[in-house]
Order: C-alpha cells, then structure tokens, then sequence
C-alpha cells in the first residue's frame, strides 16, 4: 500500500503543480495517471503546440510547460503511479481514503484531490469483434516502452499526428513498420508528414492507404492481421505481424470517478464555490478542468490557482489545530524534501567606510 | 479625457496580465500607477530577487517576471500614466466612470479595475519640517529621471538598497555624489556594498555615516543642506547641493481609494468571493493583493487567475448581451490590436503515398 499525505489523481499541469503547493507547506504526494507520462493533455496530445496564456510566458510549447513543472516540484520528490486508472475509492475507519487503480495498485492517504481535467483518455477503439482478445498479446492504443517492438513486425493505424510521429519513430526500432489510412491523406504538422512520405519512398515505412485492418488472427499472440481496401476490386490483404497498432485519438471520459459518489454537473465535478474547491465528500477536493463551480473557466492558469488555495484548506485537514503562517517564496525560499534548498541572496550588513 | 474599454489602477503583475486577458477578448486597456514605471513592487521593492512560486517558473526574478508580461501584453498596446496617483473616482450619468489623478490627468471607461497591491507606495519622509516646500525644486523621494542629476550635485540619505544602488549609478552622471547614513553599516546586496565601497575609496561618492540631513536651505530652489553628526563633539556640516533624496524605502497605504465608498476590510477592498471580483459598487472590480474574500491567498498566481475571471464578467458588462465563446490560444491564437497574430502551426492535410 502506498501512503502519502496527498493524493493527486491525474498528473497534468494543474496535478503537477499541486506537489509544488503542496510541497510547500511540507506535504507529500502521490500522482496516479491513466497515461504512461505526466502531463496530461499537454503532453499526450499536443506537446508541440505553443500556449500563449500562460502568465509571463509570451510562448510555450506544452511539452516544455510540462518540462518546466517537472522540473520545479523535483526538489519535493512526489511518486508516480502511471499507466493506471484511479477505479474505486474507499474510506476507512480512520477517515482516510484508499484509492485502488485498475491494475489493483492501492494507495492510502488522508485527502485526495482529483485533478483529472477532462478525464481520463480512453483510447478511440477499432470496431474488431474479437480486438480485446489482443490487448496485452499484441495490440496496443498507445505506445509505452517503445522497446518492446524491437526487431518486431509493427502495424500502425491512423492518420494524424500520433500515427505519423509513432511510424517515423519505430522505423529505426522496428524490423517492419507499415502505416494504414482509410484514407490517402493524411492530417498533421508539416514535418511530421514530410518526414514520412521520405520514409514512405525509401522503403522504411510501408504505406498502405485506403484500407482499414478488419480481422485479427492469432493464437496465444497476434500473429496477422487482414486489411480491407475501399476500392473493393481489390482483394483482402493478409499481413504477417507481431503487433498492432491502432492510433485513432483519444477522447476523455470522467471513467469510474463518476461513480465515486460525487455530485456531479456538466460532466464536472461540482465544488463549493472557490472558497477551498471540496467536493460534497468532504476530504476529496476537486481542482483544474474537472471541477465546476459558478464563473469557472478551464484554464490552466485557474487550475494552478485552484491548486494553491486548496492545498491550505488540505493542509487544515491533514494537520489538525496546526497552524500555518504562509511565507512568500521570495523571502522564505523553497526547502526540498530531497535536502535542496533555493534561496534568495541574503542582504549582507557592513560598513564600507 | 483618456478614454479606455477598462481603466486598471495599478500596474503590478496583476494589473498587466489584466491587459492580456482584456485583449483576448478584445477590450482596450489603460493603465494608472504612482511608481514611475511598470511592475509595482516587483520592479521598485525588488527586481532582483528571485520568485519561486510561479508555476513553471522553477525561480524567476521579479524584474524579468515583469519584463516577461509587458512582453506578453505588447501586442494589445495598453495605454500608461505613470507616475500619478488615482486620486477620485466619478461616476457618469451614462454609467461609465472617470478616474483623475493627483496631477489631474482624467480617465473615462465603462469599468473599472483596482489592481492596487498593498495599495500605492508612498515614500517615508525624513522629519524635517520645511522638507514639503522643496519638493520638486531640489527635494525628490523617488528618482524617475536619472538626467535630472546630470552635472549636478546630489546627497542621497539612507543605508539600503536604493541609496546604494542610486549613489553608484548617480557616479557617472552627477558632478558630487555624497551618501549619508545615520548608522555606520549599510545593509544590501553583496555587490551593491561592495562597489560603493570601492567607489568610495575612490572618491567617487562622499561618504558620510553616523550623520543626518536636519535642515534644508534655499530660495526658490534646495541651495544647501545641514547635517548632524550622531557624534555629538562634531559640528554640524554645511553642504552646498543642488538635489536630496532620501530613499528610506516606501510604505504602502491604500490611500484616497479608502474613500471611493468601497466596502474595505482589514485595509483590503471585499469582493464576491471569487464568483467575479466585483466590489459593492456595479463596475468596479478589485483583484489580486488589493482584494479580499473567503480564502484569499495574496499570491501573484491568485491575482493573475482574478484577471482571467474578472474580464469574463467585465465583457458583459461592457457589451451587454453580446456573447463571447472563450477559445483556447492554443487553438484561437492570440490577434494583437497592432496588427500581430501569433498562432500554432497549422496542421497541413496531404497525400504522403
């Protein structure tokens, strides 16, 4: 069981964020993400593309928001359950909660705070018949540990972004990469698509457009798969291969958190009104995208501020009687868990007659 | 008349991130503070200590942190009057609202915004009675203009940062620079201390310690000053100069806005909690450290959150019934009023076959 004094469900920005707040006020934290990487959105769907309203950042690309998060809640050391959905909450006798993941991976904390933006994303899935039979054994919605399709036939499907990117990436991984579209174009940044229609020529990527994969085939592991093609003069395609691919997005869905008993409005979690963003159990705080309350805006900006207040009204929780005297960064510093500490320049006294 | 979709008084970090989240939604904005220049306390208490509580800014210092937003706002071309201070407020038979400063520069605009900080930094004046009478002819509590001193002979009174700073740059541009202190020791940055105290040596700034300015003289303009020495065997200096400047630090005070009839508490302006920053009176909104509500975190990430919210409700206010649909500058980009349009990449949709 993993214990800490804050659970953070969902690791995008506004979660990230959460464990330097938290952090601050000496609090540890935990961060559980369906994802296989934190970020959330920012990283999973569209790292590359430039946030103009991020306070004092003229341009950032999310990716490197995401980095620069990363890099200033180091120092507060917060552990990571990733590639795992939150599945059911309990609470214990203690008062505490214990959040359960997908996989059966438990964690005990005394407040939980859901920054699960606008949920988790569940991978859009090929209408196969017998697709789940493959999940583990050769298909995949989402690339992990890219190792593991070394020196393996690889078959990817889609035509945006993802596809394109995964395709060019596996080509110096993979023994055989081949890229299947519906349809004959495809829909992504100008390198991206340049990239692989280089690739494409040279052999590395097989492309097969107008086609779609209909059938798996296979015992213990995927072993084929059968693409069939628009034009419908032409005949079936077997294709021989270790895995597949399927890239088709991902859409958010609220998942089992909807069924934790919270109240519920908009596909949101409903909160009490900024005063410290608590949902209707108490204990369970709600901050970022998932939450709603009267004149909400989903922003990335009002999740990081969301993140600050209810991290004091958590920290009431946690600490009992406790008080706590908030000093700004500026005069306090920031002192790290790991033994870090950042500080201004201490003035110096001293005569200089 | 200066007239303005929104009128914010203050132009701290919360009052600039105003003029970005204004822009977005197309609303022109101006800009009214004391301080010579942009930034409020960042920029004049101090810009050279780092911030470590700006989300994604692992440390930042405050200067660059307003040099960052006027970047972000550049493209919506907010107007300024500096160096004046937001002396009445009227309100108009249409509804709309007139600010007039100190200087009796006036400002017309449907709302306005109170982003005041602690409120406005008024100098601690030295206790010398006839000290009022020499104020812009001699006597200056803040320098807004280095040029000023240009080939002129100035005594700069204090023992911290500012008079340290100032003595050192004043070096190259006044013909005397003499710094008095009434201890002993001076208290700053290493190497503010350490380059006035080389400069000393060199006779580049007079030194005078365990000494106080007591008397003022001159006809229409500062002719002389007298110090004391705290050594009481010494006699009094007579010193031929042509500027003072005491710079023994600022003090916020709330000011004449403590009697625009709005609804204070604990020398802070009461808003709606958090639902639109609005004060009891219609159109005039207060947001970041000038405010307060159930919860308040006076952190700059609350004020820039506060401007975000604000200028959604702002908007209807301004242009009633017209409705706005909020995208995100990921998506939307950002249109500056200059003309400038920042926006991602877009996605190219081509035949790779």
């Amino acid at each position: 069981m993993i214990k800490t004094d804050m659970l953070i469900i969902g690791a995008g920005p506004t979660g990230l964020f959460t464990v330097f707040e938290a952090g601050l006020l000496k609090l540890k934290t935990h961060l559980i993400d369906a994802l296989p990487q934190p970020g959330g959105q920012c990283s999973e769907i569209y790292p590359k593309k430039p946030i103009y309203d991020i306070p004092a950042f003229p341009e950032i690309l999310a990716g490197k928001l995401v980095d620069n998060l990363m890099e200033q809640i180091k120092p507060f050391e917060p552990g990571f359950t990733l590639g795992e959905r939150a599945e059911t909450l309990d609470k214990l006798d203690d008062g505490s909660f214990v959040v359960t993941t997908n996989k059966g991976t438990q964690h005990n904390a005394p407040v939980v705070v859901i920054a699960g933006g606008l949920g988790s994303f569940e991978p859009r899935k090929p209408p196969i018949s017998n697709i789940v039979n493959f999940e583990d054994t050769g298909v995949a919605y989402m690339i992990k540990d890219p190792e593991v399709y070394r020196d393996k036939r690889v078959v990817i499907a889609g035509g945006g972004d993802s596809a394109l990117d995964w395709a060019i990436f596996l080509t110096d991984v993979a023994s055989e990469v081949t890229l299947i579209h519906r349809r004959d174009e495809f829909r992504g940044a100008l390198d991206s698509v340049e990239k692989a229609a280089e690739l494409a020529k040279l052999g590395k990527i097989k492309l097969v457009t107008k086609a779609e994969v209909k059938e798996l085939h296979g015992k213990e592991h995927l072993e084929a798969v059968i693409l069939k093609h628009t034009d419908k003069e032409k005949e079936d395609t077997y294709l021989e291969v270790d895995h597949f691919i399927p890239l088709f997005g991902l859409s958010p869905k609220l998942g089992p958190i909807g069924d934790w008993g919270l109240e519920i409005e908009k596909n949101a979690i409903k909160v009490n009104n900024a005063k410290d963003y608590q949902t209707n159990i108490p204990g369970v705080y709600a901050i970022g995208d998932v939450n709603t309350y009267e004149g909400k805006l989903k922003l990335i900006l009002s999740g990081f501020h969301e993140a600050a207040v209810m991290c004091q009204f958590a920290y009431q929780q946690i600490n009992p009687g406790k008080r706590y005297v908030m000093k700004y960064t500026t005069v306090g510093g920031v002192e790290g868990f790991d033994g870090s500490k950042k500080e201004a320049k201490k003035e110096v006294v001293q005569s200089i007659a």
